[in-house]
């Protein structure tokens, strides 16, 4: 008998105590799943997500893996106590769910559709878009996520440049790396999206200096994580026309204060961390393979290289 | 050389003046391309769109074809004087625009966007929409237009489902066909989009009757043709909530008169006529490849079935 112990919070564990049983018994797993800390010794693998139930993992000196339910790592990847090995979700639902935000909310600039949205007067003024095979979008970010983003916009035509820490190489898309990179991606930007992991790297990538390589007028996505954007600069580079609108789905508190000048602001559209979410159907499933694999002795999928931090 | 006759209005030849030439140079075609009616037995070929400078195609007795730069052929198809070939245009930027005006305005409903565009309350109410392959989008139509736009809606994972008045088989998409296959693929619409040709068959399919058939609370997209809807029928169900919202891109007149109740309706979305566009470079290339057809004595492409009306 396998012992797992659900340390994500509460709110997360009605959805899990019905997809977790299902996606073991699935793969042939007999485990008992249960919340019981009492006994950390005894626990085999621990289903974690930030702001769960442990932060201390030194007592779970058994523990063949701490599995993540969330793709971003930044909360626990710093944790001293953790010594186990630790994963990412890559959640196909995630994914999906990303693509679609990604691929709806560039296709709204690319079209100007808030023009039609808001507002809307009676006066009959055609402006035909470009097409997309003549809009550049940028993808900040080739993991998992940015990578499956740039294919989708990829096969809509856009012509699409992605940049990465480390050199990428992604059919249909102009890959970029490295500082020089970097600027060179920016300086095309006309729609750019944010996909980057959160690491001391990448925090404030987005400040008054990178801001001001972009087009002028461009747009922006963060569908990834608030710090990579020096907020500051973002208002400012909004305010002075440099950056035409913003999407932001995540930020450094969350939920977003009431009084954050993002709420209010005519160029800014704030989605409350809806872009990605896991989803415990498919989750579930990438857990108990990870749980085979542990118990098969075979490496498991998506463990985080601590020292990237992701 | 090749006596062509530009038809179309005025305010359509200066782009092709241009766009044009090019096209039958690269085909090897000695053409002389003008506006000149004085002259119609010896023309050979017109290029001919709605609003055009002929509506009386008998003296053009040698002419080979009359090809339109529109897509829509109801304003000429009844035309008692036409006797010489009929073609449409199948223009890849104009399929290329109508895709991302489909894929754009699906993938808003389908996000639930508008509640985040439209005067943002600062309260933070994450409302995770479904994943795209638990949204069922039907097509009305599946011509070249219908099935670029449900083979794209399919590879974003969207549950597609086509009609069409032929049966038609498409990768990827159920396809329904007559008049059973149109009640049942209305009953599934969560997203309903309009691409059929405009035909007697096809005015006001749209009506109190095929509404009623929609799943309540369904959106709808007209990128069409305007008559398609019965517009007193439409505007009914989004008063009482059979139909949540809809973005109509055509009307029966154009432009909608300032009047018009669509206009100031709060559950309607007009885009002026700009889903799809014919673009002077790629609609020349076709015009271009027709005329050599002709000049080689081989069949023309997209020639219209006058009795079909499309």
């Amino acid at each position: 008998m396998i012992n797992v112990l659900f340390s994500a919070g509460d709110e997360r564990w009605p959805a899990y105590a019905e997809a977790l049983p299902a996606a073991f018994a699935a793969k042939g797993l007999k485990v008992n799943l249960h919340r019981d800390q009492s006994n950390p010794a005894a626990v085999d693998y621990l289903v974690h997500a930030p702001n769960g139930t442990v932060s201390d993992f030194a007592p779970f000196v058994n523990a063949k893996a701490v599995l993540n339910l969330w793709a971003g790592v930044e909360k626990i990847v710093g944790n001293p106590t953790l010594t186990q090995p630790l994963t990412r979700m890559v959640d196909a639902g995630l994914q999906e769910g990303m693509v679609e935000w990604v691929t709806g909310h560039v296709l709204r600039y690319h079209l100007g559709m808030d023009r039609q949205i808001i507002d809307q007067r009676p006066v009959w003024e055609p402006v035909v878009p470009p097409l997309a095979r003549n809009r550049r979008v940028v993808l900040l970010g080739l993991g998992e996520l940015g990578t499956a983003c740039a294919q989708a916009l990829a096969a809509l035509n856009f012509q699409v440049i992605g940049w990465s820490r480390r050199a990428k190489d992604v059919p249909g898309v102009t890959c970029l790396s490295g500082t020089e990179g970097l600027k060179a991606a920016l300086t095309q930007a006309e729609i750019c999206v944010l996909l980057l992991p959160q690491t001391p790297a990448t925090e404030n990538l987005l400040n008054a200096e990178t801001l001001a390589l972009m087009p002028r007028g461009a747009f922006l996505l963060n569908p990834g994580r608030g710090p990579l954007i020096e907020d500051a600069a973002l208002l400012a580079a909004l305010d002075s026309g440099q950056i035409a609108h913003a999407t932001l789905d995540v930020f450094r508190v969350e939920p977003l204060p009431a009084d954050d000048p993002y709420w209010a602001h005519p160029k800014v559209t704030v989605t409350p961390h809806i872009a990605s979410e896991t989803r415990a159907e498919t989750a579930s499933e990438v857990i108990a393979e990870n749980i085979r694999r542990g118990e098969a002795g075979e490496p498991f999928l998506y463990v985080v290289d601590r020292s990237a931090g992701y």
